[in-house]
């Protein structure tokens, strides 16, 4: 296996060295390449991403990445220029998102049942493409524009994937998540796709939601979730209320697919750099871990994902929820449930 | 006080009757003019908002409004015809949205503190300005845009009137969500002018935070935050997650302000017109009696507000959370309340 390795900027390197010690427990045929990316590099040298590394990184059956940011870099920089722009470039239309309630984990809420959703987030589209621009900057004037943009390809690919996922779990339920009374344009194309594509799938039962209603159910009653899928700005919010539920950003994985298979996938954990932590060796690696689960699932190896998701699920129903997190010793924990 | 009604659909005559006993307890100088608009007349007639009805509503002090929308009516004719019409034709610029846990009320956080939030929403921008269309409609390459509109001008006005409410609060703070990571454009003008009007506020602080973070910090540490401001369609979805993490929708008030009094301002429950309980008599006007409140301190009349909001505080602290709400016994309790 012939991983490309983006630790990033503040705790990502942390967190994906611990991923990493997971994962060559149970793939002793891993090779990584780590790629130097993020602020520091954009701060040395102005560069965010050079083609000669995005080819590069084409040439790796994945991409495993820690974190991007640094408050020292204006908003959007490294954003667009590196992360948004990886995921454009290898055509990540599905971003995947489980938001699962792990046992012994504490939600935030009181009487949370077992919640397991699995979103599924555009990913290449919707207001995400950069399509926008400014008019009269500064002034009283300026008028200041987004344009989401949406195409039926691209909504079908994501959505058919969604179907082919709901389809193998045991509740078989698919909920399209959008704001069809307001957006209309948009929300007419994503219902039509999920309406024509919902035929080929007779099994799976189908249900929709306005955002707003959806991230209050979230919170109200998350259990009534299997399979979400959404567009790419409502699935960046929906998902991180998903992850508040489900014990936090500290667990919440991420896989950045192109479901096609002719790009690498990309596997981050949802969290960001926090460099307010960041070099103190607290970070939590779980969320990373969990990413190279679905690593390992992408790339067929269903065996050492479950070994992989097996050693979390255990250790989490065995931690003390007010111990302090060591990021080595959870990923030394994790390695040897994973390995052993 | 002469206040235009527009009961709406489903459950929104019920509450609005309900809203209109505490009023007329509290300002026995009210006069109402009702409104025949929603999902019926739209059935009956086509007609969603005739330009005469806007002319005599405009005449009005305020308008009180139930609750629009019906299955039978295809998504987006009501909302974007006849609700988001009247915000953006009356101008109402500032959708005021408080949350605040009251005493008695059960939240499903499980540590839920004080939560008491007010949430200003832009109300006549973003990516409600109904800009964007489809292309190739119903095809394999249909191509849907929906366009963010914001305008210095905009985002001004509803920025100032979020420091102006901070500033006669007693924490004094400020929070902008947005997404300037990703909508750098339409970013980049909030984060400016928060920044400039910010000067003529140095008591007030302020604090920035992406839309997804703050849904989870909306979860996790609702404390946290003060005034809120934030754009259409983010405030849209984040006062969803503050009115979950607070009570649920059945609390949930809201004012659509013209901050500047040349239009009059309408006052509406955040919730919908629930046609799966219309009828019943079992919805909670809560909502719809603390949007009077807004609707009364709107109006300057400030010690009847009071009187509203503590007949609601004293309710909920002595309400049974299992016993069913029978809507016109909380209305006659709260009139009670609020006139005794
Ligand atoms: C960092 C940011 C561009 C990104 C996004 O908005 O997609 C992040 O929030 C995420 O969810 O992965
Ligand atoms: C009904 C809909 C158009 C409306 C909105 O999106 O503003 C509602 O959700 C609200 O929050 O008042």
């Amino acid at each position: 296996m012939r991983l490309a390795v983006i630790p990033g900027d503040g705790i990502g390197s942390e967190v994906v060295a611990e991923g990493l010690k997971v994962l060559r427990a149970v793939a002793p045929d891993l090779e990584t390449t780590p790629y130097d990316l993020g602020a520091a590099r954009w701060q040395r040298t102005g560069e965010l991403l050079p083609d000669t590394v995005l080819d590069e990184l084409r040439q790796h059956d994945a991409i495993l990445l820690g974190a991007i940011g640094d408050p020292s870099v204006p908003p959007g920089i490294l954003e667009r220029g590196l992360l948004l722009r990886l995921r454009f470039e290898l055509d990540h239309h599905v971003n995947l998102r489980p938001a699962k309630l792990f046992d012994g984990v504490r939600s935030p809420l009181a009487d949370a049942g077992p919640i397991d959703m699995l979103c599924v987030r555009e990913g290449t589209e919707g207001p995400y493409v950069g399509n926008g621009g400014v008019l009269r900057k500064d002034t009283p004037q300026e008028v200041a524009t987004e344009v989401s943009l949406n195409t039926a390809f691209g909504v079908e690919r994501v959505v058919r994937y969604a179907f082919e996922r709901a389809v193998t779990r045991p509740r078989k339920h698919l909920t399209l998540i959008h704001k069809t009374n307001v957006l209309t344009h948009a929300g007419g194309l994503w219902s039509r796709v999920v309406e024509e594509v919902s035929v080929e799938f007779p099994e799976v039962s189908v249900a929709y939601q306005h955002v707003d209603a959806a991230s209050m159910f979230f919170i109200t009653d998350p259990c009534r979730y299997d399979v979400i899928v959404t567009d790419n700005l409502f699935g960046d919010i929906v998902t991180d209320v998903a992850a508040a539920v489900t014990g936090g950003i500290g667990l919440a994985a991420s896989g950045n697919l192109d479901a096609s298979g002719t790009n690498p996938s990309m596997f981050e954990p949802v969290h960001g750099s926090a460099p307010d932590i960041a070099g103190q060796g607290i970070a939590d690696p779980t969320a990373t871990v969990l990413s190279v689960g679905l690593l390992l699932e992408h790339l067929g190896r269903s065996e050492q994902a479950r070994k992989v998701d097996a050693a979390v699920a255990f250790d989490l129903s065995t931690r003390d929820p007010r111990a302090t997190i060591r990021t080595a010793e959870v990923g030394d924990r994790l390695a040897a449930l994973a390995g052993g």
